[in-house]
């Protein structure tokens, strides 16, 4: 059987890049088609610019609009922006096309799973729901914010062992997390910028989505609530999270830091090509993890989130820890793809 | 009157340029002998090389070691790093001096004060107890760590309306904290460091004394606990820190902003020259303050508190903020200064 | 008699607010209107948001369209992009404005004077020239780009002392060259880009023009070539350049010196309120000038521009050395207030 | 044959770090004996901290002192400092080692191989000479200054194809090669440090010697000057320079591009396990090279140097460009295991 074809929106900004070099090699995907904004029409390679390397194989593809009618392909990945995304995604996905989109826009829809693939697989069950209630062949995945990720995977062995009441989070986050033109280097330069705009309402609300129970048809949030301090520091890539978790009931340390180290979920049991062997790694020295060392470590490069610093709060039933994840691989393109790769070996993309 | 004349120990470093050029044009103090440790015997803008500038007047000042006999001050103020502190401070005190430091080598001793000149003023009566304790005709006064200064300023307020019972901070520290050989920059540019050794565990204790209750010639330390986690960030001046604060009533925030913005210590209703006519800043913008843009700002530059991002969290009782303070200034050359001259106005110099 | 009303066009950017800064106080000039573009009819202060500081007094001043109608002042500098400029400031000349611009739009035309108080105070003698050509009341006198100051004001006195026959300059400039929003983050953290688009053709020729020999009311250029490579590093205030240039004669490295340090024009001896008592400082420690130390130096902060590391090349009668200036001040804001200085004491504002 | 062993003096640094990484898995060369100075006696893995990845089959390589009688080992790397390599150096010549050394120690003595593999490789014959005079078994070979590989590899072709008469780089160098620990952070964050000492005396000789012509057992230095400043940029990895050639004769600019990027020296013939395909990459896209984005780039990853911006300059037979050059792969570790191989290949490692 040869591999699914699969179309990338919005290749040409830096998450594209990263699906391209992903899915370079993959064994079951093949890129096939991508589309642009202001690029259409053009070779892959020139839309890149200088800023990036195309893999050899799609350097003369051209970048077409983003019409499903020019798609012929077997699933698509979407980095669209928010606003092009609300459109888009949902015409590709009327149109027949399974869509894994890393945007926003459709994250918080009732009927739209949120994904994190070794969090809550069996989330994927929505899909059929999405299909029944708005009678289309293709529908919509999501993956979250990439803040979001930095946290929310450490926290699923947490919940499992112990329960979790409360989150406080305080984020460091790589100007990459902003776009290749988010950050003017004006405001970042030598600085820190207590503030995203936006950012603190995702990654206080996705958590309750992600790590919520699947009934009937439906999800049902999960009953602690995240308090979230979102910053912006100059680290080019790498999202570090400073994380305070009261759990739900008394705990050893080195029960926690077995929970965490030792945590495998569907992705890696089924060996999927884009799981890391541990989805958490768990760092003894005392001063990691660090962005710039850690955030394209791992054995699928940038997959694993890295955890460190684990130790008791003062108060009662309380861990605190650092963890980072690369906002770019594991917190986009990433997670879209092993979450695709999730759907495909579950029989969801035939 | 003439002005008193002072020696800095330790004045060749980083923090020693900040009292030099606090010091200039002092209404009171006036510098008169500085030591050094590997510049001994040279004239003091050598000894900076070309690291910093020294006030005109200061330029061919000959770098002593630091022995007391050489020094004929009215009092010394000392940045020496710690080990050197913990033999050398007492021996000024001995021999008669009031010892200002910034060092933390005696921070902890039962009959030290630590001071920030806003939140204990009282605690100056600790000088007496310390003299004759130890027989001393001098003492030794203390000022925090720089990071510890960052949020315990702004405690003060909220201690004071509505009780504390629990504080979480996370910290992004300037490389400056860590003077100017601390940190190489292999280990930061573009990078974070979620570890600073020693720092928390400093963070951790000393709000509790300083915010303590003075009776019966001892402090006793405040009920809360402190959960830090300290980290360095690529900023060269500023340490900034998220905060968040379980208050020991229910509370309207606008009581809180109030209770910060309207704060006045004993340094601002004596009108002491260093104290800045709001010691806690309360900014509106949704994305200050910053290191960059704020860390200098003030009327007396650097000694104001910046508090912005102020809410409620999601937790009862729990406010949340961001608080930025000038590691070199507000969290050493500056308090030491500001203390001095509460100590000064109150008649404990004489 | 009272001060000169003048008028900012483009108040709103990063040079804009260094106008603001710099004329606040000025004993000639008193700002009292400003023009902007994306914040016409609003308060100064609020179209800053909270990028920089504006002077108290200016703070409820109304941001104008950039119209002649609008303006009731004695002269108007203006900031403004290049084409903006190329139509506004033609219709302030018109309507009877002197006008002191920093943009490029004009900078080239045979009429229009190119300012470098020191170097070329008579080349002001084209106003006259254009008045008359044009047919307009008021006229246009422009500055050059901030990075051809680094190295035009140390050429001077070697032009004068032993004539200079090749210029050779590579240049290292900060990111607000580009202005706030010029330089995405992501291209610049921990990288240097080794081109600057349209800047060497205007380092390559501006400093022929401003060293060139006004007679018979046109300027003769002179008679060298530069060569540039431009370079954006990054730092955030200040251009550094290494220059070697090829003087016409052979000379003794001390008079090169002693030309460089002993420089004064017209504005030191008229004791201008913008003109630093010298234009051309000479470091002589081995490792300066460097940005983020002396950017912002000097008796009029950031007016001087430092020159070190002076020393021969291996080729005859060449001479190589460092030099960097504030782009923002002596690069644009300082240089237009100080060319309006100028022309008011040698009463080309009557 | 199985392969040699090799041992790495001074391993525990950053250029030793490398060497384990570009050694690991080499055909032709197996790490089997490592030195350091404060770590001996612990395992690799130890020694290294978090500070770098040590090769899974080395980790517990026990830390040897630097001593010969320690080394089984069939060559040696060195890239100890240069004080130390004064002696140990000898040391293992001696005792009968080959030694290929990036320290600076022996690389000006007459006797002593500056190796550039591509450039010079006939100088490998002053080993037999080395040998004699000195009556060693072993013998030293070194390798450039990082700085100097930056350009004196494009020079090569230039001097084949049109002669050189003078050459002028201005470099911008990153924080690694000074070493680990070279830099402090407040020193360099967000500024440009005109001057490294030593440095511009090492690049204006070295070439000389590498393009020399060696004839009756010596090296006739090149007949041309090369004038230099060297400067300290906030980059990571990668030295960038701008050069600026005066060429022999007149030449054609498609003549000079065609003569660099056709360019293959003897390790590209024989096909040397670490030659890069090209060993210099001349890069058409305006703003490139860019020390961030390509430092890491080539077929043998960051081996080649990489030429850009290549245009005339003003005066005649001059040509100017940038070039690239990873320090820490090209401009030590790399050139060192290159210039090995091609020691072996033309049968001086028997």
């Amino acid at each position: 059987m040869g591999k699914l074809k699969v179309g990338v929106l919005g290749a040409t900004g830096m998450v594209g890049q990263i699906y391209l070099r992903m899915l370079d090699g993959h064994p079951w995907f093949e890129v096939s088609a991508v589309s642009g904004n202001t690029t259409v029409g053009r070779r892959l390679a020139e839309a890149y610019g200088g800023r990036g390397e195309v893999p050899e194989r799609l350097r003369d593809l051209e970048v077409l609009p983003s019409d499903p009618k020019r798609f012929d392909v077997d699933l698509v990945f979407s980095c669209l922006p928010t606003e092009a995304a609300r459109t888009i995604e949902p015409g590709f996905a009327r149109a027949g096309f399974p869509v894994f989109s890393d945007a926003s826009a459709h994250r918080y829809q009732d009927d739209v799973p949120l994904m994190v693939p070794e969090v809550n697989p069996d989330h994927l069950d929505l899909i059929e729901v999405q299909r029944r209630r708005r009678g289309w062949d293709g529908f919509i995945v999501t993956t979250p914010n990439c803040t979001t990720l930095t946290f929310v995977l450490p926290l699923k062995p947490l919940v499992d062992a112990f329960g979790v009441r409360h989150v406080d989070v305080v984020t460091m986050q790589s100007i990459s997390g902003a776009g290749y033109n988010g950050v003017p280097s004006m405001a970042i330069l030598g600085n820190v910028i207590p503030y995203i705009r936006g950012e603190e309402e995702k990654v206080s609300t996705e958590p309750k989505k992600i790590l919520g129970r699947l009934a009937d048809g439906r999800v049902e949030p999960a009953g602690f609530e995240v308090d979230a301090t979102c910053t912006r520091v100059p680290t080019l890539v790498g999202h570090l999270a400073s994380v305070s978790v009261e759990l739900g009931r008394d705990f050893r340390l080195e029960d926690a830091v077995e929970a965490l180290s030792s945590f495998e979920g569907l992705p890696q049991r089924l060996e999927l090509p884009t799981a890391p062997r541990r989805p958490i790694v768990v760092m003894s020295e005392p001063d990691r993890p660090q962005p710039r060392l850690d955030a394209e470590a791992g054995d699928v490069r940038g997959m694993p989130v890295f955890v460190g610093r684990l130790r008791k709060g003062a108060r009662e039933r309380t861990i605190r820890f650092v963890s980072l994840s690369n906002n770019l691989v594991r917190g986009a393109a990433g997670i879209a793809i092993l979450t695709a790769e999730l759907a495909h070996a579950t029989g969801r993309l035939v």
